[in-house]
């Protein structure tokens, strides 16, 4: 029996999803199982894409160009970007198998092995994998939960950064925390990659879930740093199109857009039928969007203040995506998930949350921390924080 | 100006798409061009896979599990898999993005960075690509296009076998020369891989095109190497829904597979409409296959006898896949394919063909070497290949 290569056997599992396997038991024994855990939206697609896909008038799914469908292209140039103030033409944009592919594109454009990408932490968990993939390390510096996960003091970043440091890599709003990121911040952040000639990643995809007034500040907006940002995004997440899996990668140097088609080449195409989907989407009503945010806020507002009224729990409010990342009173959230999934019972149901450790670089950071999405309708949402609650109550590794 | 990668700038570009500019070129001149260079057939997809499409009751395009629809694993398992005589479980099979992230995943568990896979050249340029994004080292054993490029003598791979072997990986039937290997063959190379104890990634995506009475003979079904196989699949070529970036990766070895879950969870899931259309695909009567392939069978002897009947031509006959690999009169096949998109002209047409140097590892070989795909109807593969005759005639670096 030959054996698999030890970068397989070490490559990390998802923290997310492996506790899946124990609230699939649970549901096997009847229980119903509130998800606080997921980044799914219920959600409803917009009509246009899916009629899009409906309607398709293809007698042959044959493979489109590598960088995409032209008119996939052209739409988003022309129907989304140029609406947000994003000038770009045909060369700046590849469309990518959702913005997972566009985040390990731009790892491997950006890095070779053995070099180091700043983050802030705690960081989507998957960002991790994909430098484990390519032989990168991460470079985590800490956020406060208490100042709500925001940039911390520019002087951690020049701390941080090494000769084989070659970006930074961001996500804002932030999931896991939901954290948007200031004009100013991004500013800051845009003068650190200037000074040192780094490579800004800049991972958007949550750009329609702001819930400030200001319009959100993209990293394609820093003055100067036009040749350094590369822009990650999806369709996933703005039209609730996740399994689509189409997203794009955006930059106005030429070396990377080059690069990315080398790789794009490799794999063919993207997935024609959701191109078929995002081409659709393109002519999403803004009251879709205002209509979906406005559900958000209002299933935001319900979560934090939940969480925040039980004993020992914390929660910053989030302004942007649709998840929080609160303190929870006990002495590991892993083993509290566990115990939830496995062992506790509220009319028959629990709640399951995702242990944020993994999200986190740090040796022993996070090991109280939860991510929870507010991705459910208020009155399931209302049932999950109470059997949250009394399971807490309840929990044997209770701490306060 | 951040500068990308040495690895980005490294990585080798697409052999097969880097003509494409040219040849956009001399249709934006009014030139007709008759494509025998790519692997595009022109067959409708099945009538029960575009439905399928067109007929989805979704309202959300959500993500699956990881590993794909249960209903498309358990499809293929009980409509597909079972009725060639392979047979497997839910657990020995994940849906991945087509063919080529299906090769790759296979490559990066069998191998860790340096070590070596060996493939019989001349081989799908891409396997050369994965290898060179994940750091390993690909050991070509040359075949003989007077042989039709058959496997060799196995002592060939025993010469080639070092201590960083780790796999050996074989397109059957192949990409690009369309070589159907017999039964006796895959069993001489399953015993080398039981004997040096390598994984054999076997690409069969290309199993429904086999022009003999024989039946398929897949490495699945060599006696005693069932730890050893990992079985690359896809639905693109099958049903002729290369758009849709359907596959799989298939195993007995249940590390492999566990392994695959780890990679497939890092990019959430296989896109969903592709899906949807593979689960419709399931349902393609045999007179689908039946009449493709038939179809194929004509237009392959359509072209190799025509192929043959130029002076100065060599071409095998195939017995599988839609290509094959011609020796033309000339000194160099990518100048020749150049010059045939930028300069010659017949009754204002060219024909484009894909210089095969980039299929060979060793240096020098295959420099006089194309690969033709017969996805052309008749009556446009006869003017393709006039035009390639009289291209051939006038072409100024002619040799015999």
């Amino acid at each position: 029996m030959a054996n698999i290569s030890l970068k397989a056997q070490q490559m990390p599992a998802s923290a997310i999803r492996k506790l899946v396997p124990l609230s699939d038991a649970a549901k096997k024994q009847g229980i119903k199982v509130y998800h606080l855990n997921m980044g799914q939206p219920d959600i409803k697609s917009p009509e246009c894409a899916l009629k899009a896909v409906r309607e398709n008038t293809l007698t042959h799914v044959s493979y489109s160009n590598s960088a995409g469908l032209a008119e996939l292209r052209t739409g988003l140039i022309e129907k989304y970007y140029r609406k947000i103030g994003i000038d770009i033409d045909m060369s700046e944009i590849i469309i990518t198998i959702a913005g997972s592919e566009s985040v390990n594109l731009a790892l491997q454009i950006a890095c070779n092995a053995g070099d180091e990408v700043i983050v802030l932490e705690p960081f989507y968990t998957n960002y991790n994998t994909f430098a484990f993939m390519n032989g990168l390390t991460l470079k985590a510096i800490p956020t406060d939960i208490r100042t709500g996960f925001q940039v911390p003091d520019i002087e951690e970043f020049e701390k941080a950064i090494t000769p084989k440091t070659k970006a930074i890599l961001i996500c804002n709003p932030g999931n896991p925390t939901g954290t948007l990121y200031s004009k100013e911040s991004m500013l800051a952040i845009g003068e650190v990659a200037k000074k040192h000639d780094l490579f800004l990643i800049s991972d958007e995809v949550y750009r329609e879930f702001c819930y400030t007034d200001e319009p959100h500040f993209s990293a394609m907006h820093i003055p100067g740093l036009e040749q350094n940002v590369i822009l990650v995004d999806s369709v996933s997440k703005r039209y609730n199109l996740c399994g689509a899996r189409v997203g794009c990668i955006v930059s106005h140097n030429q070396e990377v857009m080059k690069a990315a088609l080398k790789y794009a080449q490799a794999r063919l195409c993207p997935p024609v039928l959701g191109q078929i989907a995002a081409i659709g989407a393109l002519d999403t009503p803004d009251s879709y969007i205002q209509a979906v945010r406005e559900e958000y806020i209002k299933r935001r507002n319900y979560m934090i203040e939940g969480l925040n009224r039980i004993e020992g729990v914390y929660s910053p409010m989030p302004m942007g995506a649709f998840y929080t990342v609160a303190e929870l009173p006990v002495d590991n959230t892993e083993d509290f998930a566990r115990w939830m999934l496995e062992t506790f019972r509220l009319d028959n149901s629990t709640t399951m949350v995702t242990p944020a450790a993994s999200f986190y670089k740090t040796p022993g950071k996070g090991i109280n921390h939860a991510r929870l999405a507010y991705v459910l309708e208020i009155p399931e949402l209302e049932k999950a924080l109470h059997v949250l609650e009394e399971g807490l109550k309840a929990y044997p590794g209770r701490r306060v």
